[in-house]
Formats: structure tokens, C-alpha cells, sequence
């Protein structure tokens, strides 16, 4: 019954298997093995399309490192104002980028909306040299209030930001938490739809600690090898990232993990609300944000349920619950039965 | 007619003529000579309180070195949505402070108000290592909007700060014009209201370019002069900077070439509303903003007036005329005549 | 006979079946889990000492978080000329130290001496506000040569630092291995001659991916939760760390991990130099540096032994042979029988 | 008799007086006023080529945003041991350039030769993404030991720069005395020998306080006018630094004063030699490094002359003396006479 965040559970057990397999005998360092050969290859499978990529140990690095790799100093990154690089990350992609600005919008269920983001590039645009011009817009999917971007939506934001020159970040700490929700092809959430670059989360959805930088035009990255180094990011035994996201790549595993963690959250959605839990935003992928009682509270967690509080703006709060890949009927049920 | 900014206007002949005075002959360089240790005696006669001055050639430099003496590069600075440090400084508080968060808030009239900062303290600190913490709060006197903080909105919005253990930054690019519009001693209008360090303004009122970053504790200016020198703002012929600070100061004259501008200003203002036009903020200090119609812009334009065109976020404009030190009752009553 | 470097060993069997019992089930994240807080107390065990200990995913990231801890932005760390900190980390200490000066010196068999080191800090000392003033000298145990560091040597390097108020810290990729040649107790191995910050290795010496940085001083540590988490160095799923650490350090594994790797270079260095190849430096770890004949290079490479060519200043180069935990008398014999 | 540096002088007469000139009435500002234009079109015609030009405060700043145009972060900058950007700017390079990597050579009389730059360029693209690549060369000329690289000596250093694809900076806060004592066109001793950025200092030869960047190139000159804003290098008042400017390159002012400075430095030195002191450094613009006796630094100091003690990498020390444009024979009789 821990529903604290998806990154408390474990891994996979065929995550491990390849761990385990991949913990005998010698290897080319640095990235230059042949698990990583085989996941670069395997990520163009994935995309239908040469992509370059790179993997990172956590998602803070792998967010910031694509920030960095379109975002001057003297540029601006459109965010949300609840995005996890803008309020998460301890200012790690200002780091990263040496010191561009995070300019934050307002958007309702945790969603940029195209007229607000095109209001805020004109503003930034205005100033010649004075302001810190729109560089990057920065999308996260899973959106932070655990909502999907719609095809619709997201082609709206990316045409605003080329229209105005910016390429489109997408955090997908959650990524096949939404791929599963969609039902669509990780292409056309991604790439089609306007995405230039994608972190792609494993390490919340049964990885042990492994994220990947995409980029959808490989000419794109850049000196992205150099940052990476430099940042401290350049696993010696890159072999052990790679078989991670190979073996999570295997077969859909990735995409079944989070139909199974999506399915989770949408029974606990609907036992709750049949309590009487009022949802704070639609429970579209894997995380429930819910109003409870001062009883309900306290049964859940008297009964071991583990849930995050969650502060909101106004001083009042909710709570979140994140199903992880891990998560069961049984864990489930046995959260609700305490209510 | 030219109220397109107080940068706009020329040097007061009494600083002029400092300049001259100290141009032939040798001196000490990088500050060791004269004329600096003469001014450092003479802010702290200003300010009734032993402080450490600094000189510096820009506002933008003396606002970003005055910001990283205080906040780390993992923190947040709190300032106003609309401030020159967040909008128009092209990302200066950043590259100084290697990657500090500018946490941007609203506020009528271009002002802080202590219920939202306080809020946003607390947003902020909740967030363990994750969050950058609040370290710094900065508030710009004259507003962006031209208007002034009283007394008790000073010390209101500094308590909160304090009771937070954060530092509070004066931007003082207007500081004379703030200080002559209240009538309060320098030192009630900075230290004694809770300011730790104050960004003091020349060049918008008769100087050729010369700002001071005051520390109010002296132990707190810590490494400034590596940071200055590292910024490439340590002039090697530093008696210029000092000579039209030491003059600026001399008899009040700073004080004087600031009512000059704030009469102005009012004379204007009164002159507009008399018109007819509306006036957007309250006129306090040297900063006027209008909607004009359009036959009232065109009619000014076309006779000669130099005014700024300002972008509201709602996507309309109004008008910015600033008055400088230079401008006499002859200017201002030109422009009125043209509507 | 892979003797290319030891981070191309796979992970000791001990680390391997740790990392198996931690995947299954919830664990608090980002650190705050059992794992962790053993392991803190263990290395207190280790180092007979309160010490602040800190992990991260690699040992770049280790050593540039340790410095920036120390070194600021305005100041110098010298450095031999050789260093990993200097030459191999493409400028991760300037990044995280944001822009610290690297002032790189000679020496002999990739060691700092006293001498030169006091020579240096007089110089750097001598520019006030002009120069970065040097706040920490950096030691690489073993040395980049594969020399190790004598008990006397250490303490005369520290002092001269100590004296003129630096820190210093030490780059212990293979702390393990020196420890094991000299015979000492970690502690007098660091702290007690006069060590602040040790970048602990694990991950060449039979670990899949993790260091530690161990500040002796444990109020030394400051921000560094903060720094860590900002360079996207906290790990969400962090016991995943804990335990290779853990397991590591488990009944002096890691110091018979390191012993086997100093065994087999050793009868590595025997075995060439009876072969009457000349030793470049003293064989003193795991490493052994060697001019070879092109008749032995090309013997070795044909058979399938694996090294690295190694570029000396004056354009000729030698051969790195590096030992590994893993490698076997086998390897060492089979290699040497191709000669 | 004060010879302590060349940047201890006042403002030559030509150029007060264009101060004067421009200080009444308004202009705009930032740089869109009518000073900045002319001397944009007269650098244009000084260099005979279409250049970019930039004026900062600081010759500290013009040198690190030159560098920080041609050097990312993740690179090497190759300069002399002893140059200014290296030792005596606090790290100035290394901040604008968020942390490029200064890579000091020695060289005989301060001045880099070809073949140690060319072994250090292979050295440092030897190492893939592990070392910074080297990206930029930078030049002192004057060297910082007074010397002058010849032609030839530019031309083959600038060559092996360009054959490994790196860009050329030169360091010209004395390139006024270079070109003065060269008898060479300033194009000739410029972007015709291979430099691609100059930082073209004023203030120690007469300025008060302004130096220009110049981008031979003007396409490279990117994003520099968001950098200069961004490090407070924009002033509001420009007109001043542009009128400086202006009144330097009138009817060839700026290369009259360097002619006066190094007339009287080598004055100074015969006189020196005649009286047996030994020069360190052949004098070949306005700098004489010289060994003298105790007795005859006593006889200097008490006598008034003023000179700079220069220490030395052995741990002793020469005497440095410069003369400025403002220096005359009487000054340089006068000293000599002391002894």
C-alpha cells in the first residue's frame, strides 16, 4: 500500500535478470560497450526514425542536459509553473545551462495552453537585448497534476514555438505512463506532434536508475557527449545504464509496466470517488490527486496506506497517490478497504 | 521634449567639471587612490552608519553584484514580475549569481505586498533540498512603475523577509528620486526600514556612469571586490567613478537633481490628467505613465516629444514619459502645448 | 587479459547479490532509506570518525562536487599537471566549481612535492583582488601515475596547504588500492594526514556505479545536499547506491578487492620486466606503466591482450597495463607468455 | 616620475574635451546614439575591413567577452603563463566563458612559440570527450613581459591555430605600443596575420575608461550583444565611451601617445643600462623590467620615482617601470638622475 511516488518502488525482475547478465566479464567503458551499441539501434526501432541518444543515471540530469543543449544563457525557457524543472530540481537547469531563466505560466490541471505561451513569447520577445529571449519551451507528459497533453494540444504549443523560432522540450519522466494512456505510437507522441527533444523515463516505471536524452534530429545534439562528460554524467560502466533500458525496451515491457501502473491508479480513482473523495485534476496516467477528510486521513494511514501530501497555492492541500509498475489489485483494494 | 528616459540626459555640469579636475596627474588604480577613500568616508556620512561602498560602472552590474553577495546559486530571489532585474537585464542576476531562480510575483503598481512574498516564502521552503530556498528578497525603489514603497510597506515586506532569514536588495537605480519624493533621511529609506544592501543610482541623475552597492553590515560585502574584479567591473582609472560620486554627493546636490525630476514629473502629470488623459499609476518620483489617444500621441510625436511606448501584458500599451535632472518647466509645458 | 582499465571490470559477485535483495519492494527515495543510513554509519566505523558522507553515480561527479564544496568560483585548486581533475574530466571541476581557476603543476611519477606546491600558493597568494587565490590543493591517491603517496609525503603537502588556509582534498578513485599498498588504516590513509574532503572510489574496484564523498569535518559539508541534488547527482531510487556501498565495504571486501588488484599488477611488472621491459614508473597499485618493444605490442594485441597506449609529453608513448579485483593470475600468466 | 603603470595616468586633453563636448543635452541610449555609429564607421576605416565592434568599461571585460565569444565551456583556452586573463584577472575568463578551461604555456620574454603551442593542441584533442578541446589561442601584444611578437612569430602561431580549427584572440590593452613600435598598419597587425577578435584597449594609453572588442569577422560576433547586457557591459550613457573612442582614433591620436610612451621608455632604458642596471626583458613599447641594486631602488624610492616591484617564478624580483603618453623627457632625466 505505498503509494508515496512510483520512484519508491524496486525494478522489474527482467530489468535485473539483465543486470545480473551483464555483471560478468570486461566491457568497453565509458559508452563504447555493446549493450549501448544495441539501445541506440533499438531506440530508432522505437521512434521510427534516427534519433540520437544518451543516457543519463537520473531525470534531473537528463532534463537539464536537453535544456542546455538548446537553451543559451541569455535565453528563456517557457515553462509551467508547476513543472518539476522549475520547482524539483533545486535549479539544476539553470546549472546546466548556466544561468538561462525559467519563466513560469500559469495553466489549469497542470497544462500549458497555446494562447498563454504565445502572450508570454511576445512579451519576452519584446526587448531586444534586454530580456532574455524564448529559447526552448518545455512541455512535461505526464503533466506534473498527472494529466495528458491531447495530440491537439500538444500540436497547438509546438506550433506556437516554431512559429517563433523555439524548439519544444518534452519532460517525460512519465513518458510511457502517457504513451500507455494515448494509445498511440511513441512516435506520434513525441516527434510527430512537434517534440525536438524527449527525456525519457525508465527509472519511475522499473528501472534502478537509468533515463535517456532524445534527440529527433541527431544533428541536433550537438556537443551533447561533451556536456554530458562534463557534467558528471558519463557512467564508466556505461554497460549496466544500457541493459537496464534494453531489457525495458524488450518486447513493450516498458509500455506494459505502465498500463499496469495506469490501470492501478484508475481503481484507486474509482474506489475512492465512490467513497465520496471529491479528484482534484481527471486521473489520466498513473498518479490521483484527491480532497480527503481529516478521517480519511488518518485511517489510510493508520492502516500503512503511504500517500504524499500535496500543497496547494492557496494554503490548503490534497493528497497524491502514484501507482507504480509494481502496484497490485490487491494493494489497492486493501487502501480502499481502509476508508 | 526628450522624456524617453532619465539615461537619456547628459551630465550635471558639477560632476562634469569633477571629471575635468581629476583628469591630469597620476593616481593610484584599481581604487587605491583618493578620491575612492574620500567617498567611502563620505556614504557612510550619508547613511549616518559605517557601510562598505563599492563602485561600479552599470546598475545592471551593480544589481547582479550586489544579488550574488547573497544569494547562493541554489536559492531563489523573490522580486516583482515587472523588475529590471528579472525583465530587463537580459539574464545579468543570473550569470552573477551562477544560476540563482528569479521567483517573479505580481503586485499592483509595480509593488510587492507582504501577504504574496510571505506566501511565497513558504512555497519555496517547502521543499527540502529539492526547491531552491528562498535567500534574498528584491524590491525596487522607485517601483518599476515609478511609484514609491511608504515606510510601512518597507518594513512590512523586510519583516517577512527577516522573520524568513532572508537578506532584502534595494534597487536603487531611483533611489534619489524615492528619497526626495518621501522626505525621509537615507538611512530611514534604506537600513533603518531593513535593507542589508542597496543598489545606489547616478547615472539616471546626472552621472556619467558610476552606480554604488552599499552593504549596510560591512562584515556581509565578503569577497565583493574579487567578485567586481572577476566581472571585469574593477575600473583600472577609478578616480573617474569616484570624482562623479564624490560631486553627486557634495552639498545635497543628488538630492537637488532629484526634486529637479520629480517636480517635473508632477508638473506633467497634472498637465496630462488636465487633458484628460488617464493616468495608469500614481505619479510619486519622475516616472509618468498614460494612456494617450491616439491623436494625443500623434500630436506629440509629430511636434517633437520623445515618450516610450510601454506594453501592458494585457497586449495594449500606454505611455512612459521620465523626467531627468535636466528637464526644466519650459520642456514640460512645450509638450503639454502640442496636445 | 583485459588490462585495459579497471572500470571495464564487470561487479564483484558480493556487490551484485546486494543489489538483488534491494530490488524487490518500496523503498523511501532520494536518500531516504535504510540502505543509506547504514552505510552513513558505517563509514563513520570505517574512518574512526564522525565523518558527513554523501554518494553519487560517478567519480567525476564525486570529485567536482567535493571541490566546489571548498573552492569558489573566484579561487584556484592546484593541482598536478596529470591530474583526472585537470586532463580527463573535460572541465567538470571548472563547471560545478563555476569557473574556479585549475592551476596545474609538474611533478615526478604523478606526485605533488612540497616544495613546488609552496611555491605556487606564494605566487597565487601574491595578486590581491587580481588573482584567484588558491583555497585547495587536490591529491590523486593513488596518483595518476599509479604511485602512491608515503605517510610523510602526505603530511608535508597538507601542511604547507594547511598553513596558507587551504583545504585539501583528495581524488581516492583508487583510495582502495593505495590502502591496501600502504598498509594503513583509512584513517591515517586520510584525515589524520590532514585530509578534508575524500572522493571515495568504489566503481573501479568492483562496484557497478557509485562513490562517496566523506567530508572528515562533517560541518564542512554545507550545501551539499543542495549542490548534489542541483547537478541531478541524487539518485530517486538512492538505496540502489547504498547497497553496492554497502556490500563494499562488508568485512573488508573492498580492501581484498583492491589487494588481489595490486597482486596481480605487480606480478604483471615482475613478469615484463624479466621479460627485460623498462618500467616508466614504480608499480606501486594496480597500475604499471611500460615502454615496450613493437614486437611485444603487436605480440600482445595479436594474442588478445588488451592496454592502452599511453602519450607522454614529449610525443613517445608507453603502455597502461591496469589490474583489476577481477583479474586472475591466469590473465596475468597468459599475457606474459605471449611475449 | 610616476611609472607604476600606464593605467595611473589621467585623460589626455583630446579626449576631455570631447567628454565635455558630449555631456549637454539628451541622446539615446544603450548605444543607439550618433557617437557609437561614427566610431563603428571609423574602426571600419582604421582596420580597412568591415568590422564588428563593441565598446566595453574594462579592459578585464572586453578580454573576457572576446574570449567567451570563441570558447564554450566545455573547451580550452590557450594562453601564456604569465598573461593577463590567466593571472591577473581573477578568473574573469573562466566566468564569462562559464568555465572554459585556461591552458598556460610558458615561453621565453612573454611571448608564446609555435612549436609548445602546437604539442599543447595535440595534447589536449587527444582525449576525445574527456578533455576540453582546445578552441581558441589568445595573444598578448605587447606581451605581458613588453615585448612585441614579430610578424613571423604571429603569423606561424596564428597558422597552427587555424590548421586545428581553433579561433585567435589577441589580448591589445598595449596594442596601441605594438603597432606604434612595429611601424605596421593596425591591419597588418591584426586581422592580416590571422587574429580574428581584438580587444583594443584605450584607457592606459589616455582613455578614461573604455575599451573596444573588434570581430574581424563580423558574423562571428553571435549573440555579443546579450552577453555584453547580460554582464552589465551596457552602458545606459554609451555616448561617453563612443565620444572617448572617437576623439582616440581622431587624426591618429591614439598612435601619437603610444609613440610618446614607448619614446620614453626606451629613454628610460638606455639611461638604466647606461647607469649598469641589467634589463630582464628586451624593452621594445612602454615597459622596462629591469634587475637593480638595493641601493638604487632605495635612491628611486626616496627620490619619489615610482615603480612596480615584479616578482619572479625563482622567488626573485625586477623592477617594472611604464611609462604613459602623459610621461616626458623631464620625468624620465629626473629619475635617472636619482641614481
Amino acid at each position: 500500500m505505498d503509494f508515496g511516488s512510483d520512484n519508491r518502488s524496486g525494478v522489474a525482475p527482467e530489468i535485473m535478470a539483465a543486470l545480473q547478465t551483464a555483471a560478468t566479464g570486461t566491457a568497453a567503458s565509458y559508452g563504447a560497450d555493446d549493450w549501448t551499441a544495441r539501445i541506440e539501434k533499438k531506440f530508432c526501432d522505437v521512434f521510427e526514425k534516427d534519433v540520437a541518444v544518451f543516457l543519463t543515471g537520473t531525470g534531473t540530469a537528463a532534463n537539464a542536459l536537453a535544456l542546455a543543449s538548446f537553451a543559451p544563457p541569455h535565453s528563456a525557457i517557457l515553462c509551467h509553473e508547476e513543472s518539476h524543472i522549475h520547482v524539483s530540481e533545486c535549479g539544476a537547469p539553470e546549472f546546466f545551462t548556466h544561468g538561462a531563466k525559467l519563466a513560469a505560466l500559469p495553466g489549469e490541471n497542470g497544462k500549458l495552453h497555446a494562447e498563454r505561451v504565445e502572450a508570454a513569447i511576445r512579451f519576452w520577445k519584446a526587448g531586444r537585448d534586454h530580456r532574455p529571449y524564448p529559447s526552448l519551451l518545455s512541455l512535461t507528459q505526464l503533466s506534473e497534476a498527472g494529466t495528458v497533453y491531447r495530440p491537439a494540444e500538444l500540436e497547438a504549443l509546438t506550433a506556437v514555438a516554431k512559429e517563433a523560432g523555439m524548439a519544444v522540450h518534452m519532460d517525460g519522466a512519465r513518458f510511457a505512463n502517457a504513451v500507455a494512456a494515448l494509445g498511440q505510437s511513441p512516435a506520434e507522441a513525441s516527434w510527430k506532434a512537434g517534440i525536438d527533444v524527449l527525456s525519457f523515463g525508465a527509472t519511475k516505471n522499473g528501472a534502478m536508475g537509468v533515463e535517456a536524452v532524445i534527440f529527433f534530429d541527431p544533428e541536433k545534439a550537438g556537443d551533447f557527449t561533451r556536456r554530458r562528460k562534463r557534467a558528471g554524467q558519463l557512467f564508466s560502466k556505461s554497460r549496466f545504464l544500457a541493459a537496464q533500458m534494453e531489457a525495458y525496451l524488450e518486447d513493450g515491457l516498458w509500455l506494459r509496466l505502465a498500463a499496469q501502473a495506469n490501470a492501478m491508479a484508475a481503481r484507486l480513482a474509482e474506489g475512492l470517488t465512490a467513497k465520496g473523495a471529491r479528484l482534484l485534476y481527471p486521473v489520466e496516467g498513473n498518479e490521483v490527486f484527491v480532497f480527503l477528510t481529516e478521517d480519511q486521513r488518518r485511517a489510510l494511514s493508520e492502516g500503512g496506506a503511504v500517500f504524499l501530501e500535496w500543497d496547494l497555492p492557496d494554503g490548503s492541500s490534497a493528497a497524491r497517490f502514484v501507482t507504480s509498475f509494481a502496484a497490485a489489485d490487491a494493494d489497492v483494494d486493501a487502501a480502499l478497504a481502509l476508508l
